[in-house]
């Protein structure tokens, strides 16, 4: 690579990251998963908006040919294949042993009808479906079967991971169900490929050995590739430098197992995934080690890999908007329908066979691979392709959206959403309890309009009854006040601490004032109880009772919520959404 | 890229890390720094040796042209910038202020001397040093001078942190001044190149930008640039998902630091520095991060990248002995001896001195880099580029070794390197502290060769002072045992507990026998002091307690280093090595 090609690259990849991180946030913002901010990043950065906008400064940034496009090509490949490894990390294995029928099911009819539904389509009516002309028949009609039943594993993964269904069996069944689409979807893919050549003596060879040597990687890595890696964990923790050893060795697997799947002829994702499957289930790998690989992976990785996606189709030209419909109308149909069904079948409530059939209708990257390679091969056109370009992105974007909509997730009551910036008081002068309770309570008056005599005397009455300090140095004066229309909560700061009776005698340094109707007692309990979680550990408390400004005092809450430390978090094997591999949506 | 690309490329990948990490952990053993052995793999894998036993395997695995050439050299080059990144991160500027009086006096020595004494040899000897014909024979000089005065950011602070020398006051003026040889050296390369353009009005100019952009890039990082993002990381922390937004943050402007440098004519590693030291230096910015981002860079892209400089070049060809032993000679001579001098001028002790010009010795991937360009750009021809390659291979591989030699480092006293196989229980049969002490004695009996009941009588008599159980279900019993040869620990875990008398009333789980010769009385009390250093999280002792062998007992010994919680380490300013960015050596 050329010196202008280097600066390039790093200018490339640094607004791919910066964008996406950026449009990932505030699509958390709107209580969107962040990968739909993610791939929004991509077609801002890509043909769609800046190439209409600038289309010489795209051809710079982000050329289609050349080395700097083969390099990004490379690099976001990487990334995905480290994502995988990660998705594959969280996966629970007996959970999926354990669901294996609902699993099957479901899959069989996610793939059987769509594939049916596709194959049909191209085989009757070919012209509008958009093949070639030239193109081979039975190929093309078996390549729009798959395109319509594969799903997209590193989607479903990032969107269940931001919407924290992830280790709910839901969320198993999911993964387990698009592991299986994925399977099936790259050995039909491969005797879409096996079809094109024209010596047919080593069609049935070729597609029999991808398929044979699929199994047969899966089939060791689960059994003896996961004894042996629980088996060399600990030889590795104890002899080798922590955690470079044990992080230098899971990485290098990853990528081993990736360069093998893409061997066998199905793509390199799939082999870094089982390989996650197969480091993730040992009870040997500690949270930490877990942590430091899924934390900076998730927010540097993943996000590059899908702002790519939106870089590689021009969605302006070879538009063909009826198609493009057709396609899309089709593919939700035959997918979210058919899964949902054969959720139904296996016993999965409605709303929730639903989110299922949603979730596995999002295609996603693994779309764009396979029309990709397509395209390559002269099997379908431009047309086509941005159509199916279209659909996949459009039911990755429509995934999370819909599955929350369905779900009806209630979400958790934290404390932090009811603070604001004017009840802050950065140094109380109060020394005893009842004057820090009368300065707080002159702050919530400003909030909330109540004299702040009245708010004083109710929160004095339930601190009479017993004090409200935790330990640590945190008390959580509070009382209910008719007539609030939500909780209000203050945050008060004591340099010296204030005396509050705490169990462990200690003065409270960091004062909480809670205020809420009686008719959301509920959710007073549990603002209560999200105090004391986060709190949990004094040195949080210490470090919060520090900040000078509401924004540093958020920046403590906000980056607490780990803190529990390295014991392993524990495993949820059913029911619930369990503790997130990802921060909290 | 197609299939069999990316098969290679993850290959490739795979096989760098895997052997890198191997032979990194190999050196360690050796008590050598990890970059030594890294940097072995590479010229393992590369034209030195797998090129030897099969050309063919090196041509595909690592071709040195083509679409995998150019991907590798973007990644390898990405794998440098994010550790330059961390680098940064651990530089501590109130240090470098400090110290900038005998940074730049050595600075200026290490710069200076070996600049005049290459640019005489390529003036007067140019045949002998290697020059090509029609070379330009002004520019040949200078580039002979840079090549002398440059040194290697990225070997020297992966070597520093190896022996844990980084945030020394030895380390902090070693990094300043390669900080200050790189600017020079870079912006001297930028007129050798220059040099070449036949357009000497754009001369100056062209010298002119690029000394004057990289000062202001500095100046502003360092100032405006280091407030902003002081200001900047309370409110990401507050306002964004944890901790994928402060990672996404720092990465992204890393990239764009690189990319600005590469841009401006320098090399891009330089602007990913000084981001990172930026970053690194507010206080905001929270320990965990700084361990995850350190973490995985160090364990998985800076061994990679040290890897591929082993992959540049055959050295089988071109290899000219009295050219590669003349250059290595007067590189080692002007630069080692000058910076040393500088040093000694500057009031460094003697040793502390010979380390210093020891490490500014190592030229690394920067020479490489240089020489690179200096063929391509004709300057140089293939003789003296192998000359300088082995040269820059030479000087990082015993930039280690031997500023560990000059220095004589005591190394810390751990109790698990006298611990062995033979010296474990699983389960303790004893219900009472002198029994336990029994059944140990009567392992150490087997070691030791010295009779139980003496060792169980001398145990006892000081557990009768006072009982040696601490917090958390730990308890170290010990002895002074004449004419042991060297200290020996025994272990013993007990699944009911054992009623050792301590001060938190919980029974001992796990109970450490401490026994050495009165002769090693410092290292017996330094063994205490380490394993009470250990077991200070009871979640360590618990977790060690339930090991069934002495490896699962290591593997949670070894991964309990940094067990310390989220606290903000303790950054030392001065005197003494502080806590290690990496694990220890």
């Amino acid at each position: 690579m050329t010196h202008d090609q280097i600066t390039i690259m790093f200018f490339a990849l640094a607004l791919l990251l910066g964008v996406a991180r950026l449009l990932g946030e505030l699509a958390r913002h709107f209580q969107q998963p962040a990968v739909l901010g993610e791939i929004l990043a991509g077609i801002l950065l890509g043909p769609t908006i800046l190439g209409t906008i600038s289309p010489g400064l795209l051809e710079t940034l982000f050329p289609q040919q050349g080395t700097n496009a083969q390099v990004l090509h490379g690099i976001t490949t990487l990334c995905v294949v480290l994502f995988l490894m990660v998705a594959g990390m969280e996966v629970d294995l007996s959970t999926i042993f354990r669901l294996h029928r609902p699993a099957l099911l479901i899959g069989m009819c996610g793939v059987v009808g769509p594939f049916f539904v596709g194959f049909a389509l191209g085989h009757w009516f070919p012209r509008s479906m958009g093949m070639e002309a030239g193109a081979n028949h039975l190929a093309f009609s078996m390549f729009l079967g798959v395109a319509l039943a594969i799903s997209a594993l590193p989607v479903i993964a990032k969107t269940l991971i931001d919407l924290r269904l992830f280790r709910t069996d839901l969320g198993m069944v999911v993964i387990a169900v698009a592991i299986f689409h994925d399977i099936v979807g790259w050995v039909l893919f491969a005797i879409v490929i096996a079809l094109m050549n024209a010596d047919s003596s080593r069609l049935v060879y070729g597609i029999t050995t991808t398929i044979g040597l699929t199994f047969l990687y899966i089939g060791v890595m689960l059994t003896v590739g996961r004894w042996l890696i629980d088996r060399l964990l600990p030889w590795i923790q104890a002899n080798t430098s922590w955690p470079a050893g044990i992080l230098g060795f899971s990485t290098a697997l990853a990528l081993l197992g990736a360069a093998t799947t893409e061997a066998i002829g199905i793509h390199a994702i799939f082999g870094a995934f089982i390989v996650g499957v197969a480091i993730g289930d040992s009870r040997h790998l500690q949270q930490r080690t877990r942590n430091t690989i899924e934390h900076f992976i998730s927010a540097v990785f993943a996000p590059i890999f899908f702002a790519s996606i939106g870089l590689k189709v021009n969605f302006v030209h070879h538009f063909d908007l009826p198609l493009v419909l057709l396609v899309i109308a089709i593919a939700c149909a035959v997918q979210a329908l058919g899964s949902a069904l054969g959720a139904m079948w296996a016993g999965f409530p409605r709303r929730q066979s639903w989110a299922i059939g949603f979730a596995l209708n999002a295609r996603g990257a693994m779309e764009i691979v396979l029309a990709t390679l397509a395209l390559q091969h002269g099997i379908i056109g431009e047309r086509l392709f941005v159509a199916l370009v279209v659909m996949a992105l459009f039911t990755s974007i429509i995934a999370g959206p819909l599955m929350q909509k369905v779900i009806r997730r209630k979400t958790a009551v934290r404390f932090r959403k009811f603070l604001s910036a004017q009840g802050f008081v950065a140094q109380l002068k109060a020394a005893t309890a009842p004057e820090a309770i009368g300065e707080l309570a002159a702050v919530a008056s400003r909030i909330t309009g109540v004299p702040a005599d009245d708010l004083a005397a109710a929160v004095l009455e339930r601190e009479r009854i017993m004090s409200t300090a935790l330990p640590g140095g945190l008390a959580v004066p509070h009382a209910r006040i008719e007539g609030l229309a939500r909780p209000v909560v203050v945050v008060g700061m004591s340099e010296n601490g204030i005396p509050f009776d705490a169990p462990d005698g200690e003065a409270a340094r960091l004062v909480l004032m809670v205020l809420a109707s009686p008719l959301h007692s509920q959710q007073h309990l549990e603002l209560l109880a999200d105090i004391a979680t986060t709190f949990q550990d004094p040195v949080t408390t210490a470090r919060a009772s520090a900040a000078v400004s509401m924004t540093h005092f958020l920046a403590v809450v906000n980056t607490a919520e780990e803190s529990t430390g390295h014991a392993p978090a524990p495993r949820v094997k059913a029911g619930h959404a369990a503790s997130p591999p990802q921060p909290r949506a």
